[in-house]
């Protein structure tokens, strides 16, 4: 399974305000550039936070990328997957509408309930085991994917997701756009968050390349080494 | 007054670790740099906090730069600035050793006997009227700087101290070396944290030079405006 996280953040480091409302960090040949990573990945993630705060559709916007998919036999539009231990999305979330095959993934011990109500023809409630802290074991997560015919995904957020991937050692590449601006807030949600890794044991990154994007700059880089795999 | 900010941080905008501990994100290259970049400065200001963490010196490390700055009719090193509401820096530091002129900038109700046992030779702990918040005003701050023949600062953190700074509007440069690492931590310090700003009062940035330096990259920026100027 090949995993890439992407994301906007602010030079401080965050992907949103510390009201955690959406901010327009990049501009639009960003956008145009998130759209085409879409459009090569099989899937595209986000965590549950990231749906009640922002709802997003997380669908390839070009009409031109979505005949390309067709033409090589692919589904139009990549499947939408949400990491949501408690199935606490909403069912009229844009990531749950008809516009493209979504996976939920739960833990087995989500509400029967919330897992009916999320079913429908396009979007499937997966039922994964429960990691220690009782949420979702990431590595069993990709593995359910993989088994749907899932082989890449793309990771837009949030903080705590991307965290958990890194601590579970399952990210092979990063992509950050910086946009030029500072957000602040000792509470502001940023790139990775989580309980955060410890003096000296983080994770070790090569940065492969460096361009200016928009009003902002590309940073793009492969996992060398994460505190899991020592 | 010029006002320049410089941090590094990693890719995910900490300064250090969720613990509080100083985390190696730059190399020889750009340690130089900073030298280079405080011998060209009157003052190189930290917070209390920093100062707390970390126990900096502060001081420039190349002899060439300091004979420089003396042949130029300059004290040999830049003075040393610690805004300090409380006056909490220990007398101990290494910030307050006799090896540089230091500014102690404490409100006027921080404790006479920490303002006393702080003072020496080559310490002031200078007077500052608070703000609002009970905390130096800093542009107040700023003004007895200029007072004692400070043009220029160079604010080396932390993450408190800079949101502070942007928050008053007082920053002109922002340069930040970015590390190739994720520290992670939802409570670890970030380059602005503070309150934060609030959607869509963000400050604007310039970005005005991108360069690789060891094996990360230094992004340097000139500040557009700031919601306080707005």
């Amino acid at each position: 399974m090949d995993v890439v996280v992407n994301a906007a953040t602010s030079v401080d480091g965050k992907l949103s305000s510390r009201e955690r409302r959406q901010v327009a960090i990049s501009g639009e040949a960003d956008f145009d550039r998130v759209d085409a990573l879409r459009a090569d990945s099989d899937a595209v993630a986000v965590g549950v936070g990231t749906v009640l705060a922002d709802d997003p559709s997380l669908t390839v916007k070009a009409d031109d990328r979505v005949a390309d998919r067709e033409s090589r036999g692919e589904p139009g539009q990549p499947a939408r997957v949400v990491v949501d231990s408690r199935a606490r999305t909403p069912p009229d979330a844009a990531v749950v509408d008809d516009r493209a095959r979504t996976y939920v993934l739960a833990t087995e011990d989500a509400p029967g309930d919330r897992r009916a109500r999320l079913t429908s023809e396009t979007t499937e409630v997966v039922a994964v085991p429960a990691g220690d802290d009782g949420r979702v074991d990431l590595a069993a997560a990709l593995a359910a994917l993989e088994a749907r015919g899932v082989d890449s995904v793309m990771v837009e957020g949030g903080g705590e997701l991307v965290f958990s991937l890194f601590e579970a050692g399952l990210v092979d590449e990063l992509s950050v756009y910086v946009g030029s601006m500072v957000v602040g807030g000792r509470d502001a949600p940023t790139l990775a968050d989580g309980d955060g890794f410890t003096t000296p044991d983080f994770v070790d990154l090569s940065l492969r390349d460096v361009t200016r994007v928009d009003d902002g700059v590309l940073l793009e880089y492969d996992v060398v080494d994460t505190p899991e795999d020592r």
